[in-house]
C-alpha cells in the first residue's frame, strides 16, 4: 500500500535535540523501514546528540561549535551555520525537518529550497521574517513546505490541496493560562504562572507567546504565507480543550476541522510521511464521547492585544512582521529575566513597532540586519 | 474557475415535490447558470409540480398517475414507475437526484447506473435493501454515487477519495427527542412527542426513526456500502447540537470532521456540484464562537436498542437488512396510527427479524418479493 516507501525516504533533522527534533526521531523509530537518516544537527546538547548518533547512525552530524565529547560513530562532523547549510545542500535528502527555533532556521530552509529538497517546517521565524521570499522560491522550485505546527498541519490536512475552494481559515487557540483571568491579574502575572500552559508542554519562549496570545498572531502570519490567503479571511477562535487543532471553511459554507488529542507526534508524522498515513506512532484513538465537550469563545483582544498587532503587521507587510517578531522575542526574554511585567511585552512591542518606518521589500541580508537592529533597540529599553 | 460548468450540468430530480426535491430546486435556482433541468418527477402534489414546471421548464415531467390538473408547459408527460425509469434511462442527464423515499427509489437508481448517469442519492432504501448490487454495478459502470444525507455527505467530504487511508467512520446522532428521557418515558411516548425532533425538520417516518435511533442504524448500513468499510469500524456518537455532521479517523489517528449549521442545502449542493464548491445557496457562515459548545456522549443501546439490531443485520448481510427495514417501516406506520407504543417498534422488528431465515444472495425481484412478504407478516401482528 505504501508504494512511496519501497525506497526509504531520506531525511535530515536540523535541530534534532530539541522538542520537535526528539519527537521526530520517536516517529522515525516507529517507521524504521520507511526512513533513512542522512544527517542530525543538534545545538549544544552533546550527550543527547551522541545517543541519537549511536541509535540512528546518520552519515553526517552537525554541532553548534567544536566539542571534544562528540562521538560521531564514523559520521562526517560539521559545525555551525555552515554545517546546517551543507546538510540542506545535500541532494541525497528527500526531505529536511527544520526543527530549530529562531532565525537560525531561515538560511538552511532557503538552501533546501535551492536544492529541490522538500521541507517539514517547524520554525516560525522562516515565514514570519521572510514568508514572501521563502514561499515564492519554494513555488518556483516545486518544493513542498509541509507544516509541522499543529494548527497549520490541521489546515493543510483539511484543504487537501484544494486552496482555491477555501473561503477562510479558523485557527484555534487554547487561550493559555490567563484565559479567564482579569487584566489586572495578567498585568501582575509571574514567570511561573506564564509558563504553566494548560494543554501543551513546550519551550519557554513559545509558552510565554501562548500566554500573551502573540503565538496566535505569529501563526496567523504563517498561515497567510503557507496557504496564500488574505488576513481578513483568517480567524482565531479560543478552544480551551485543544481538541480541534484548526479548521477551514469552503466557499459553499462547509467547514472541515482536524481533531485529535493534543500531541505533536501526529503533525510531525504527517509532514514527513505526506501524502501517506501509516499507523506509525499512533498511541490511542481520540474518542468524542470521552472528550465529552468542546468549548469555543471569541478571543478578547482588549485583554490580549498582541494578535491584533500581528494582524496589523501582517497586513502592512514588508519589514513590519520582522520588526514585531524581533521586538517580541527580546521583550519575552526581558520578561523571563524579570525585567518587565507580562503585559509590558505588548507595550514594548507596540512602542518599537510604532516608531518603525516600514520598508516594503528586503532581501535576506537586509532582513537579518533589520532583525539585529530592532533587537538592539528593544534591549536598550530595558537598560 | 468552474471550468466544469462552461457546459451546464444536465440534471433530473426524482421526487421534486418532496422535502429534498424542493430544497434541490432552491439550490439550482441559486446556480441557474450551472444547471439545466431535464426532468422533474413528483408524486401526487400536482399544484406544486405545476409551479416547478412553470419556473424551471423541464423537458419531461412525471407524475404518480394521470391527473387532468397537470400543466406540463410543453414538456413530455410520463407516469408512474415506468416514467421514472424512462427519465433515468435518458442519457442527456449528467446526474439524477434520487429524492423519493421508500423502495420506489431502487429501480430508477439501477436504471441510471445502467446508463452511466451519476447519482445524488437521498434514498435510504436503495442501499439498505440492495447495497451490494447497487455499489457493485455503480463501480463497474464508473458511476458516482454521491451521498445527500448530511452524515454521509460529511464523511464523503472528509475522505476526499482517500478511502484506503481511513481507519473508521464516526457517525453523529442528535439523539432525538428522547435522549435524556427514562426508558419508561420512552415507552409511554406519544406520536406528538416522537415527531418533535429537536434539530431537523423532516418527514414523519424518518422523524420517528430518529426518535428510536433506527435512523442511525440505517445510516450505518448505508455508510458500510457507500464507503466499503466494515461495521466494526463504524461508530455512532451522540452529539445533541448537530453541528458536527460526522467524521472519519485516518489510520494515523488524525480525525477530520465536517461541521456546519444543520441544513440540507449544503449536502444537496455538494452532491450535485461535486467536485466544485460554488458559493451557491450559502446563507451564513458557521461561527464556532456563536455555537459556544459541542457535546458528545455514548449512545445508550439499552434505551435505544434499534441501532444494535441494525449492526447485527448489517453484519449478517443478505436478506437481513431487507427484513429489518421492511418490518421497521410497517412498525413505524403502526405507531403513527396509534396501534403500538414507540418502544414496540423495536420489539416488533426484533420479533420479525428473529423468525427470519436469512437468504445470502438475492436478485432485485427477490428483494422486492421479500420486502412485500415481510411487510405483510409485520402488519398481521397489528390485526
Amino acid at each position: 500500500m505504501y508504494n512511496n516507501y519501497v525506497m526509504k525516504r531520506k531525511i535530515s533533522i536540523i535541530g534534532s535535540t530539541g522538542s520537535i527534533g526528539t519527537q521526530t526521531l520517536e516517529v522515525i523509530e516507529k517507521l524504521q523501514d520507511k526512513f533513512e537518516i542522512i544527517a542530525l544537527a543538534g545545538g549544544s546538547n552533546v550527550d543527547l546528540l551522541n545517543k541519537q548518533i549511536n541509535k540512528f547512525k546518520p552519515k553526517y552530524v552537525c554541532l553548534g561549535s567544536k566539542n571534544t565529547n562528540l562521538n560521531p560513530c564514523g559520521a562526517k562532523v560539521l559545525f555551525g551555520d555552515e554545517g546546517l547549510e551543507e546538510i540542506c545542500s545535500n541532494k541525497q535528502n528527500d526531505i529536511v525537518v527544520i526543527a530549530v527555533s529562531g532565525k537560525i532556521g531561515l538560511k538552511p530552509t532557503l538552501k533546501a529550497i535551492e536544492n529541490g529538497i522538500d521541507i517539514a517546517l517547524a520554525n516560525k521565524e522562516t515565514l514570519v521574517m521572510a514568508g514572501d521570499i521563502v514561499m515564492k522560491r519554494a513555488k518556483e522550485a516545486g518544493v513542498k513546505i509541509l507544516p509541522v505546527d499543529s494548527e497549520h498541519s490541521a489546515i493543510f490536512q483539511c484543504i487537501h490541496g484544494e486552496n482555491e475552494k477555501v473561503d477562510r481559515l479558523i485557527i484555534t487557540a487554547s487561550g493559555g493560562p490567563f484565559l479567564h483571568k482579569s487584566i489586572e491579574e495578567i498585568k501582575n502575572a509571574t514567570v511561573e504562572q506564564a509558563l504553566a500552559h494548560p494543554r501543551w508542554n513546550m519551550g519557554k519562549k513559545i509558552t510565554v507567546d501562548s500566554a500573551t496570545l502573540m503565538n496566535k498572531g505569529l501563526e496567523v502570519i504563517e498561515a497567510h504565507h503557507l496557504f496564500d490567503i488574505d488576513y481578513d479571511r483568517i480567524n482565531v477562535v479560543i478552544h480551551p480543550q485543544s481538541y480541534v487543532h484548526s479548521a477551514i471553511e469552503y466557499k459553499d459554507g462547509s467547514i472541515l476541522a482536524q481533531i485529535g488529542v493534543p500531541s505533536m507526534h501526529l503533525p510531525i508524522q504527517y509532514a514527513i510521511c505526506y501524502p501517506e498515513r501509516p499507523e506509525g506512532i499512533k498511541s490511542r484513538s481520540f474518542s468524542f464521547a470521552d472528550a465529552q465537550k468542546f468549548e469555543f469563545l471569541k478571543p478578547d483582544f482588549d485583554k490580549f492585544p498582541c494578535p491584533a498587532l500581528a494582524y496589523e503587521a501582517g497586513k502592512t507587510g514588508g519589514s513590519a512582521t520582522i520588526c514585531m517578531n524581533a521586538a517580541n522575542e527580546e521583550a519575552v526574554y526581558a520578561f523571563l529575566d524579570g525585567k518587565i511585567a507580562l503585559y509590558d511585552i505588548y507595550t514594548t512591542v507596540e512602542k518599537i513597532y510604532r516608531k518603525h518606518q516600514v520598508i516594503k521589500k528586503l532581501d535576506i541580508d537586509e532582513i537579518f540586519a533589520l532583525d539585529k537592529e530592532i533587537r538592539e533597540k528593544t534591549k536598550e529599553l530595558f537598560n
